[in-house]
């Protein structure tokens, strides 16, 4: 069967390097999945054949089951919504039809995951959901009309499907349920707003929460049938190790997007971007990046503070985690709901001010985004030439003169010694260069690469949750016209205004929080880049230096 | 008009360089003659297209138009020889428009030099024989029938057309002229050899000569419708300076290869191997080059000890110049006849040990010689990647964190300043690093691939040398054969052998005067490119701490 694939976003390649140059929606024949390290083989319409990372292309032949699913999906849910009674023996059996179909599906999906690469060899973690069937129906369901609620059920599975890496809203949420109600904000879930140095910004608890994820362990269940891999995390607040699979860390990141994606962008769970050749290489990386998550979900004094996160972080048995589940799965303050519970005291910002707001950051994360896009672009290519060609042109110096030494030693003239040891000693000398150029990329350019990959996973996520408070002021726009119409009343208008204002104070809360882990963030980045590289060319020097 | 071409040595395409591999021999069609910097673009019989070093194809149009003037010109010597007689008027109005029909035909092969680059600029020198017209005779001429001269003259200028840069003896000189001959050296012309620490060597002169090569001038002739550089030359013995232009440095060259090529390896002289682009680059190169090549002559004890090369250090006059040129001119000790010369007051060796010592030459300097070609060929694809795509690279990662830091200014973000701030600083530092390395193989690598040019050169003339000594290891394996058929005497065998001796402790001498100055150079180079390696690395982790 040749694997169609789909181009999700332009590659150059770079030359000499036998890739090719791909553009965003372009359709590609897969000739070679098995390439390893990231990379495929494909052919584009007119016949060139040429490597291109596995991130940047979706297989057509998973998004087509993925559609399969998510239609037998919204199907099943169809009929629990409209069937709007008590399900009648046939429709208890319609149903576990169904999901006898999608389970079958799935495993599809599995195996055509499995034929990508090794790299995909735990995703079957996500589709292992027997012990958590009934939670399935947990998005969608009755918050569904009110058209409050992020849409992701179906498009974050469709996004986990098809490689994509970005949540995608199916339709950017509605904010008008929001910005017509008057609100009153309850005490445990209120969330202040206050003017810090800075501006406006959330209330910081006094201790930043902050967990350790370690000590991955195989375990099996199906009496070996299938396998996972169980992560302990240990939060600095009780010191109690808690176990999750990588399927508890999806379950968050889904209840996380249902609450606060609307506010908060909540960056993707490292998932397909992590590459790697090996099982445990793989598990390492991807623990390494499920700690960057954590550790940036516990910074968020939002996030942090949930029921939600506690109950991830903290939960002390299955018990309370199966009842805690339950809980967060049947929270209604999901979706532009959570606005309601925002209480900035602060004076009110008028529609214009708002906007203001909006355009600068709007403007400021696509601008960061082509940035970290174009220091990730030139850090793949530094990385690829160092463990490229110039690891293999060091080699090839060092074999020169290597080569060049045994020549001399074959002139049987007596003073050849000294200068024969000392080519030798060279050679040697630029064949350990080599490994050290091509080791570098690991210690300098990974930290680099990692930060900057969930900042652009981040960014990525700001789009959305921006829309949405395009959309409140478009609403609000709108407001005079609909008073002039009798549609709403000029009170209902005050409110939109009102509740516009909070939903910006929100959007400059969150603002100068990602500033200021932006700021640290990427001060550390530097530093450490540049120490490294600092210690990367001392090494050499000294290398070379030990031959005199 | 299409502009053909023929390869002359082997050169493989560097992948993403737009390079073509091309074979030697060859026949290629070349279609961009002005990219410049030492490259052309051309199509092969195939029709690819690519870029080739001008150094490595020999230009179809000059080797056509250089075959007329050598035929023209051995025509004009064919009539002065065979005249043999007072030219009549007729005789001289021929020569005339020959000289005519030259000169034209010079003015084309200039015309067709320049076309290929600009680098060819100041070859016009060779073809300004005007006053040296009458010397042109003094090869091919009288000694030509004794057998044992070097046919040098014709082949030599069709190696400078051909831009070849090894001489190659038309056929190897028949070495039976001198075997069969019992010579006595005369005193002031006697080469001895002596028994060294290191075995045979020829006798060193107290004080070694050398000379600075130096301050270029332009000079014109002809109403300023010719132009050519002088160089000054200053012995170290007289400490005052000559002036010589390159036509005199490719004179001397010939009455070297004349007098000593059976017996030493000449280099020739930097010619078409220089590229520079600009005039002034090339004059410097070409300087640089000339001094090299002076400096190995100086350091040879029979070189620099002979006539010739005395005359042209140290002449004082015009007068003396004139004079010591056309005795050198007339010089009969050229060609085998060398070894007549030669006085090792040493114990004669038997044939076999002479083919022993021969076999492990002549295995040794071709082993050299890949050696030596195997590290300028990754010398020269480690300069092109340090001035291409290393430094591009360089650059692009000090543009991404430069973009980032502006991005990050407008973040109306009151505490951006310090990070904006390292951004900026580090941007700018890889942009430093960037030209650094850029920069730096004209630092390192350029004295390592100028030594290795100059031994690869060096290194082009042994298979030469060597096979005198072969053709005369096959006549003395001839001789009893010879003895049995009474072609000649038993005694004439003994004094072949007696010379073959002779032959191999020139070999021998010649060869560890070679070693000895190999072991010099490629310590000084090895030395050389470690220092410069590590201030490098040091300049560049400096330049990085200097940011912190």
């Amino acid at each position: 069967m040749a694997v169609k694939a789909q181009v999700l976003y332009d590659f150059t390649a770079e030359p000499g390097n036998n890739e090719l140059t791909v553009q965003e929606g372009e359709i590609l024949t897969l000739t070679n999945q098995s390439i390893g390290s990231g990379w495929v083989e494909a052919r584009n319409s007119r016949g060139n054949v040429g490597l291109v990372p596995e991130d940047y292309i979706e297989v057509k032949t998973i998004l087509i089951i993925s559609f399969v699913f998510v239609i037998s999906l919204l199907y099943l849910e169809h009929i629990a919504i409209n069937g709007n009674e008590a399900w009648t023996d046939f429709d208890i059996h319609r149903s576990l039809v169904f999901q006898s179909v999608i389970l079958l599906l799935s495993v599809m999906v599995i195996l055509c995951h499995m034929a990508v690469g090794s790299v995909y060899s735990f995703d079957e973690e996500w589709d292992d959901d027997s012990d958590d069937g009934k939670s399935t129906g947990g998005y969608g369901g009755s918050q569904a009309e009110e058209g409050g609620t992020m849409q992701r059920g179906g498009a974050h599975s469709t996004m986990k499907l098809s490689l994509n890496k970005f949540p995608g809203f199916s339709k950017t949420p509605n904010p008008e349920v929001y910005l017509l109600t008057k609100h009153i904000s309850k005490g445990d879930d209120r969330l202040p707003i206050y003017m810090g140095e800075v501006g406006p910004v959330w209330l910081y608890p006094q201790i930043q929460l902050d967990c350790v994820v370690a000590d991955p362990k195989k375990g099996s269940k199906m009496y070996g049938l299938k396998s996972y891999i169980e992560y302990q995390i240990t939060p600095n607040t009780t010191n109690r190790p808690v176990n999750h699979r990588y399927k508890h860390f999806d379950w968050l990141y889904e209840r996380l997007v249902e609450k606060f994606a609307c506010a908060l962008p909540i960056p993707c769970l490292p998932d397909k971007q992590v590459t790697g050749r090996f099982e445990e290489e793989f598990i390492k990386m991807r623990m390494e990046r499920l700690q960057g998550w954590m550790s940036r979900m516990c910074r968020h004094p939002v996030i942090s503070n949930s029921d939600v996160f506690q109950l991830f972080l903290n939960y002390r048995d299955e018990k309370e985690w199966k009842l805690g589940k339950r809980k967060a799965e049947k929270d209604e303050i999901v979706g532009v709901k959570i606005f309601s519970n925002i209480d900035p005291e602060l004076p009110e910002l008028d529609p214009a001010q708002v906007e203001q707001k909006y355009e600068m950051y709007s403007q400021f994360t696509r601008s960061m985004d082509n940035s970290v896009k174009e220091l990730l672009a030139v850090g793949h290519l530094h990385w690829k030439r160092c463990t490229g060609p110039l690891q293999k042109e060091y080699r090839q110096i060092g074999k020169a003169f290597q080569n060049l030494s045994s020549v001399f030693n074959t002139s049987a003239y007596p003073r050849e010694y000294t200068l024969k040891e000392a080519l030798t000693a060279t050679g040697k000398t630029y064949e350990e260069i080599a490994e050290i150029v091509a080791g570098q990329p690991k210690k300098d350019l990974h930290f680099l690469m990692e930060t900057n990959h969930e900042y652009k996973g981040l960014l990525g996520c700001f789009p959305d949750t921006i829309a949405v408070h395009k959309a409140a002021i478009d609403k609000v726009k709108e407001a005079d016209h609909l008073v002039v119409m009798n549609k709403i009343s000029q009170q209902d208008k005050l409110i939109m205004e009102k509740n516009l204002s909070t939903m910006s104070y929100a959007l400059q809360a969150e603002m100068n929080h990602f500033h200021s882990n932006r700021i640290y963030d990427y001060n550390r980045l530097v530093q450490f880049y540049l120490e490294e590289q600092v210690k990367f060319y001392e090494t050499v020097s000294d290398g070379i230096l030990y031959l005199f």
